[in-house]
């Protein structure tokens, strides 16, 4: 464990001594368990101890590189707040990952998420949640029900950006749709789709993956099953790769809907020409609202039990990032 | 002139002595005045003397080899039924250009211009109306009020695919809106918008089209006057440049909507990335309906006048074409 540089501290200032370490994991270039000063809430910020966090695609997308982000990683968890003015004191809460300004125009017109100023707990300028504690504005909280599981409730932040789709276009339950790729988002999208009784085929390239979700109710089958003819109404990208957008256009009816949930670096090249000619609609989705996701893992709707293929330990994070890079690893959750 | 071989001819049935000639302009691999039998309907299809009609991009762009197409080209029109038994018979008509079905899913769901069994009039499988006649379904037709000019009722198909946008999507009179591309399609979409309300900006590249624009009323400057930070909540791209779409989505708001209007048959990188992290949205929009498009035009709400580059008589298509392909020409009609 080595002493690391104050740069992507926050509220850092200058004097070493009023602080208190705690344990973190921060990337800064490399991966590495070090001990920086725990944060100190400023403003309308509070401090949460955590308690159980969990390893998203996105964690694994920075330490290559995506974001250019330096400090502490993570943005999955589930804490207790110990700042004794909150109103949340000793309460078990999930948080919303987005800082925002509240004051600017995006702010003011319900884009909160899409704030300039923002900054975004373990992605971007504010340190995240693989550490003993972190800040968010309590505005961020949400108390988790007594009778939902802390392995559960890890789940918020990611199933909120499964459920973000509904938010952004009318699903019908009439609809069909083709969902590809079955990790971790794609699992979660296909059991909230199905909550909607919507026809709905979950596709994978994996034959693993493709059982994993039949296990689990889902109704999966391999991609290679899929005929030029087959269309849906809508079709969801989460293959995390960048030329899922084009098989999804390939199986998509006239006016049909294609929401793209892959973050890749890379650019890749669209027929714009089909989107035009069949009056494709393309939506960019990204994080959701917490509420109706809590509200689904409450009440059992949503099973993240057989999501979760190990729990490590916080001091054994670094093999946890490993076990989460391996192919066919679902959630990876940490205990701190 | 010369006598055609019948390969593309609609209802040829190799009885060449059963046909009247007419005059038609066929593209097969080149462009020529040619005679050809004037076309017979079928079933629910009525004869129409064509009396004007005007050149499109996507007429020029065929000529480049787009659609693959070969026959008669041209689909913008106006003209009179003379089918004796139709209940159009005598009057002037206009037509929508998608000949479906009737009976498909997609015709079934309302989206009858996406039939796959559709021929579209002087774009796929069916003579088009640069030519002395055409044949088209009954229910395609829309006759034009008595107080219409037959020079602006030729604007019902380009009017009717700028008012689609207003089908597909909510747009607000709130919104601020940037479209790109002062072209033929530009300044009809310009005009629309204008309607609704909303803060609109034409941009191009061509400083003789912004001239062309501002003198039409609509508020057009050039595209190099845009900085970085404008951002819009509607950007329509109808520059009819594969390109268009990277500027457009360039300065767009999170959570906007960039319409795509530019048919090209090349393919664009795009980086997905930026879809996703702002959540745009991105519709491809073709064919509208031309009820709303001659109320306007009738109404004098949209002014096609001014986007009368010049007349030509049919004899003298081809010189109509060269002048058409010019920058800076905006429509050319041609008088049957």
């Amino acid at each position: 464990m080595i002493k690391i540089p104050p740069f992507y501290l926050s509220g850092w200032d200058g004097d070493e001594k009023t602080y208190t370490d705690m344990k973190a994991l921060v990337f800064d270039g490399s991966l590495q368990i070090v001990e920086i000063p725990k944060p100190r809430p400023v403003s309308n910020e509070v401090l949460i101890r955590i308690l159980y966090s969990s390893i998203c695609n996105t964690d694994l997308e920075i330490i290559k590189g995506y974001m250019g982000f330096k400090g502490v990683l993570g943005h999955e968890f589930v804490g207790e707040v110990v700042t004794k003015s909150s109103c949340y004191y000793g309460k078990k809460v999930v948080g919303e990952i987005n800082c925002s300004c509240g004051e600017c125009y995006l702010c003011n017109t319900g884009r909160m998420s899409h704030c300039p100023y923002r900054t975004v707990l373990g992605i971007q300028d504010h340190d995240g949640v693989f550490a003993d504690y972190i800040v968010l504005p309590e505005r961020n909280l949400h108390e988790i029900p007594d009778t939902l599981s802390l392995e559960s409730a890890v789940f918020t932040e990611p199933l909120a950006a499964a459920i973000e789709i509904f938010e952004q276009i009318q699903i019908r339950p009439s609809h069909n749709v083709f969902i590809f790729g079955a990790g971790k988002l794609g699992l979660l999208i296909s059991q909230v789709f199905r909550l909607n009784g919507c026809d709905t085929i979950t596709f994978d390239v994996t034959e693993a993956k493709v059982k994993k979700a039949r296990s689990m109710g889902i109704n999966a089958v391999l991609v290679s099953s899929l005929s030029d003819l087959d269309k849906a109404e809508v079709c969801v990208d989460c293959t995390g790769n960048p030329a899922g957008i084009n098989m999804a256009l390939s199986h998509l009816y006239p006016r049909g809907k294609l929401v793209l949930k892959t973050t890749v670096a890379t650019s890749e090249k669209i027929d714009l020409n089909q989107i035009v000619v069949n009056e494709f609609e393309i939506i960019g989705s990204r994080c959701g609202l917490f509420d109706p996701a809590l509200s689904l893992l409450n009440q059992g709707l949503v099973d993240s039990k057989p999501m979760v293929s190990k729990i490590f330990d916080f001091k054994d994070i670094m093999k946890a990032f490993e076990y989460a890079a391996k192919p066919n690893t679902l959630k990876v959750l940490i205990r701190h």
